[in-house]
């Protein structure tokens, strides 16, 4: 029927051929892949940064091929191609799941097809027709998926790493460093096994957070310098063989160029493709913020929990409607939200370790797992570090009266008194206080240890603060 | 503007006003939460079965509310929104990402509002006018986010276990054990240590997988008892409060009718609400066929290595063009996307232990990130077992003439010699074999110590395949 | 030297002779092991439990090879020395490390050469010389590493389960149910998203903790039908060969009768040599215990937390010295054991869960990393629930006045006002209340809205602890 | 009785008199903690470095101490018997598990007593009089548990990598480059997806050992910028109070002076009394390192697999008896041990990760468990690559003959044939190969497509070794 004929095409691959629809760019092999691989549905996509990577390298590929002969009307077509996949124009065309084969040879020939039937497209041919752009010949040119992939994971590494991930972290530290000086000259009780302890002030909490963020971000940074090597020049073993004495560096440079980012050819190509340890690397460094964001985000929580019964030091904005009778009831749940993200990173992390153990001989076919699980964890420690900051961090109040009252309730505060009453009578007013309910205060003046003035007077968390 | 107009309508919470798509049936609290937590993307949305869980516990309440007096009119509109949501007719309106609030109340609260808008239509009001149906007051009826969320999650898994999971893996099961079946009587050589040893058939070394399946469906199963348990009627903290007596144990029920499966009233609600390590255990027994699986597939693909430098005894079927001019190189795909789908759900246990292990007083909030990892652990064990078999096991060939060879060449036979020309001139056979690569049947001969009908009648890897 | 001959005696293998300590059973196999595995230190040897399951194992060998033909003077000289490492009398002359061969073959060579010289020792022999107990022929007689190995790891396994274990939990709870039982009248501020939430008793927030862990002792004995099965009989490579027929029913039988607990030989040889997904199964049942525990002991420290500046419901008792001059400062110590020990067992299951699913063809050659890790979770799991019971839940006291205050203090109690004084009066006295610092019921008061004796008459938590 | 009296002395706390045995130089919250805490056995004591490294803590806070008026006969006295313990000679007095109080208090306070009781016993005073050493007024002068703990941790981590992890990487490096040096004329076949691939040499896969190895020495090292920054100084929450000004700074000087390490003071104590983010950091560098050495080690013995039956391209040492009648079964050992390790670490990291996430406040108080697991990965990492070394790596041979004639034997090598004969005529010889069993060559003869010599002159492995 015409209505069939015009919703699909026939595509051909050495076993035979199938009927693509008619709309999609993308050839057999996807089409197979797409009938062999029903597996987790379309929500197990390739990631859309490892789309746009292949984008970037398809097109430093086809400018570094044109310098060593491919005809420049087909180069410039794949150059134009490209450019649309890497601006995520042609999403829709990449359809295969990341539960395929191991090296992802299918994405790569998927990036192949479209790539080629798109420039065909522009050049005026035939879908499907593979001329006068030939998805092997010409976009695959002087490449293996055994290459390519890789290369696009760590593209799309250092891009995400760099255009997401960091900015957010940046963004939230500042945040959090914002606090810190606002909240500079409130005195707080210390604790310590959730047990009270010394004073500090909030500003001073705070300060803990910003170096941990400061660190985290230093520790994603510390894992470019090997992110940034690119596999390109192995093609199939790591040989480097049919490809061009001068390839894989150029690729590297035009890649550095397109992205603005720093890559470089990688010094050893037999590890490059056979393992992955950078993005092991990587989601270790990931892991290690997810840890310190869990650390910050509890403490917020629990800081925040009330509104009468618990620490109630913080304010927390109100973003959707807590209790409708209950006023004060407001859910951390921008904490929550993030919590989840740092359980789910951390067990990305377990994920990736597990399989970038399992590398054999000259490949690791862990490769879609590897990459998507780093890209979730990167996408997801970025989007809630923006959301806990815009929506949580920077409406943080602090509660100084409860947090004022709750310190001067504190028994700590005896310590101060050692030097002026003797231990064991600071000791003896402490222990009278936390029997009878009262205060440090009333209990040292009920034993005639001192007057009300000097304990003001010696009694100064301001003085406690830092050494002497 | 009209066509502004016709596009969005306004929703209320007590917050305030909020502009909704028109096309959707979704409240204020659905539209807020979108707002405030754009966090991953589309692909994070809610698992499906989740929300066609909370389809099937909303029809239950209603169902039981209407013998407390729900108002039947409202109550069978209520009973035909949930039957579209079971039926998946409404997905698009349950637009919420894992990375909420972590009680997920709200995604209850997008399930509220879209049934009661839908019931609202069909009883032709207006939407968004919450009349005559009432997101809280009629379909959240007798509920609390803090009940339903875990009830649904219980539901989801219980359904996806029996419906999706097992059969998928009875599936996988009986395709080994007929491959057992088929390769009963070839011999082969056993390897230990990836050494070579002592023969036995490959039915028998697939019998060994046919076994971890069969424990793997046990363990999995042993798991539903405590998973069938439902939190339905604990609402805010377990208690209970503003619920009735009886409607835990009648929500268990109709649940248990609608769903064909049996439920029953968690025995204790405050630990229902407040841990989730029925999810933990269920995912421990995902976890152990994960390690199962990896160690079959490991070991197909290892069996099929080659085709002529690799062990070389199984043939795997081409689903996909291998090298269009090395015949005979089949990567085993199959293989591969089973092995990344087992790192992934093992990753995945670390995820759900890390999360089930960090809940607070009546609450665990990481509820939405535990049934993530949960559902997304069984669809791809289910999908990946299902793809396995249809495109691998089913297909796989014994390369009954490779095995024959090497087993005729190993040099364990020896030890069929001992009881008939002696311990030492049997190791002097085979050390003579080894160091100059004969056969050990040459070797013997070579040395004098038996003739070659001896050696045939007294070699016989047949008779070492059992204890005698 | 004469010393020097007194300190050592020459032992052989099939490489040559070494130095063995005079003063020590093991062999030459042993000693070989020492010298090429020189990996993390004494710490590191194999567990005890597992020792003591090999004696175990060789005691119920030679039984049943008396049966078929064993001497009975070697026969009963093993059953003696296999006694004394039952009962613990030889563990110094176990001095291998877990880091050898994946198999545990030279553990099982240190068992069956200090059973040996033990058992010539006993007849008069000379150590080393092999006779009249052959290591090989007697002790190991019928067996081989392959099978030996799994065997002990169950035995071990069911052993600690069933005496350290399960008593330990069962112990735990019974504490947990007493505790609940004594709290059973004390009402107290219920907390979700740690937020005031509606009231619950202490009881019934305890009731949680107990059923957490009658359902974690329900786990971890479902798992035991698995673990039950014994891999002996399989030898080298599962098939039983150079084994009799009902020597594999026979030892499981003997083993029963030795342990007292119902053990049976595996249904498939080889799925128990070549995996062990039995023990990852149990890893799993330990790791969602620990889940259960990190939640108990996480609320208890925070419900302790104080004295003066945290939730201060609960006091534990303080069995150290906190601070001197701080009164009330007791650090929830054995709470801090007990996380920790949480924290050790979901590690030690992601290294059970990666070892496990390495196994290849006809052997997992991680036995000795799966066992030690399973033994230690065991070990840690019981000893850390006996230390926490006995020196923390049994001794908790609850804070009443404090609890009291705060519930009453909470706004929550403002629900129950709705269907006297409507939602909205009911919704502005809270909010007053809030905004001011007040108590709801002075709120209330100063809003005209009801009397004090209709306050205390309609506000009664306790009517507000179940469904109506 | 005297008998009793001599074994025993009497040691104080706050709580009261203890016992402790007569030969032991702790005191009383040692022994104590041992009452209080009977978890794991002695096996769960400790690590060594992290008592050493109190030792090299304890003597640099004496020197400095003494710059601030602290007697000299004391702070001489102080400095000798940290020496002891820094020498390793008083190991035994350190008997506490990992499992106590998460602040590591009772360690610290360990040290105190046998640093003070030693001193004593230097000065001729009496043990447990507490004269004229103080375990709290003098050995921990300006020093609280809360930040001597986490210095110890950060020096013994340095101390550990340093001087044991470090070396034994490069020590294991250097001998995978002797060998890719000694192997890099060997020409083989690749593998890709398990299947025969395009050739490289033998030297060539070594390299890539080579990088993971180099790479993975810079991943450690990468760790140390935040493992050398030193939390003493902060005191019990981070603000120092009770030190001086300069302490912190000085004895992080001195610390470094003892180690010949550079050490600093952290820049923000709060985040290093908090936090344990570089603690869970170098564990990630580790986890990489692991995941590096399990995919060299699983390669190593699946090339030495055999001898007849399986890959057969290496040969590697015999270290213990294999079979004593099947010459030429050698069990990969040190490749079994090593994978252990490797999971091992790989489980640690996760415990790591998850103690490190427990922070809450002022303090983490997982230290003990995360300082344990740390060391151990650290020793048996250090350990296991020494042993694999030494009795593995260096004596690593090529099987050539076996290595050429696979090679020869496989199909791969007809894509050089395609510039000669065409593509088309190529794949018909290599189906035919492949269909027949035959050799390329002879299957291209037999098509008349070539030549003998021909076949030769175009079919090198050695011109397919690189790009051209």
């Amino acid at each position: 029927m015409a209505a069939e004929q015009q919703k699909y095409r026939v595509e051909r691959d050495t076993l035979g051929e199938l009927n693509v629809p008619a709309d999609r760019y993308w050839g057999a092999q996807t089409q197979r892949s797409l009938q062999n691989f029903d597996i987790g549905g379309e929500r197990e996509r390739m990631p859309e940064p490892l789309v746009k990577a292949f984008g970037v390298l398809k097109k430093a590929a086809a400018t570094v091929n044109m310098t060593y002969g491919l005809d420049p009307t087909i180069g410039n077509a794949i150059l134009q191609a490209s450019d649309e996949v890497i601006q995520g124009k042609l999403l829709d065309h990449f359809p295969l799941v990341v539960w395929q084969t191991g090296s992802g040879t299918q994405t790569n020939m998927n990036v192949n097809e479209v790539i080629s039937n798109r420039a065909i497209e522009i050049l005026g041919g035939d879908l499907g027709s593979k001329k006068p752009v030939h998805p092997n010949d010409h976009v695959n040119m002087s490449q293996s998926s055994n290459d390519t992939f890789p290369t696009a994971m760590h593209v799309s590494a250092v891009v995400e790493i760099n255009h997401r991930l960091i900015p957010a972290l940046i963004k939230l530290r500042d945040a959090m460093q914002a606090k810190s000086d606002e909240f500079k000259n409130i005195i707080k009780i210390g604790r310590t096994h959730l047990q009270d302890a010394t004073p500090l002030t909030l500003g001073q909490e705070f300060s803990g957070y910003v170096q941990q963020l400061t660190f985290g971000i230093e520790r994603v940074q510390g894992t470019l310098p090997r992110l940034s090597y690119l596999a390109q020049g192995g093609t199939a073993v790591g040989t480097g063989l049919n490809t061009r004495k001068g390839f894989a560096e150029n690729v590297a440079k035009e890649i550095s160029t397109i992205t603005g980012l720093p890559f470089l050819t990688a010094p050893n190509k037999f590890e490059a493709l056979a393992a992955h340890d950078a993005i092991v690397e990587a989601s270790g460094a990931l892991n290690t913020v997810a840890v310190s964001l869990m650390k910050i985000a509890n403490d917020i929580r629990f800081l925040g929990s009330g509104p009468r019964c618990g620490l109630g030091e913080l304010s927390l904005p109100e973003n959707e409607p807590g209790s409708s009778i209950m006023p004060g009831k407001v859910n951390p749940t921008q904490c929550e939200a993030m919590t989840m993200v740092c359980s789910q990173v951390m067990g990305n992390n377990s994920t990736i370790s597990i399989a970038g153990s399992y590398g054999h001989f000259e490949l690791n076919v862990f490769k879609p797992v590897l990459i998507k699980n780093l890209m979730q964890s990167i996408r997801l420690l970025a989007d809630a570090s923006v959301s806990f900051t815009d929506h949580c961090v920077v409406g943080i109040q602090a509660n100084e009266k409860r947090i004022n009252a709750i310190m001067n309730e504190s028994l700590m505060l005896v310590t101060a008194l050692n030097p002026h009453i003797g231990y064991d009578n600071a000791a003896k007013a402490a222990k009278k206080a936390h029997k009878e309910g009262t205060t440090l205060k009333e209990a040292a003046l009920s034993l005639n240890l001192l007057k009300s003035e000097q304990f003001d007077q010696w009694v100064k968390p301001e003085d406690m603060l830092g050494p002497h």
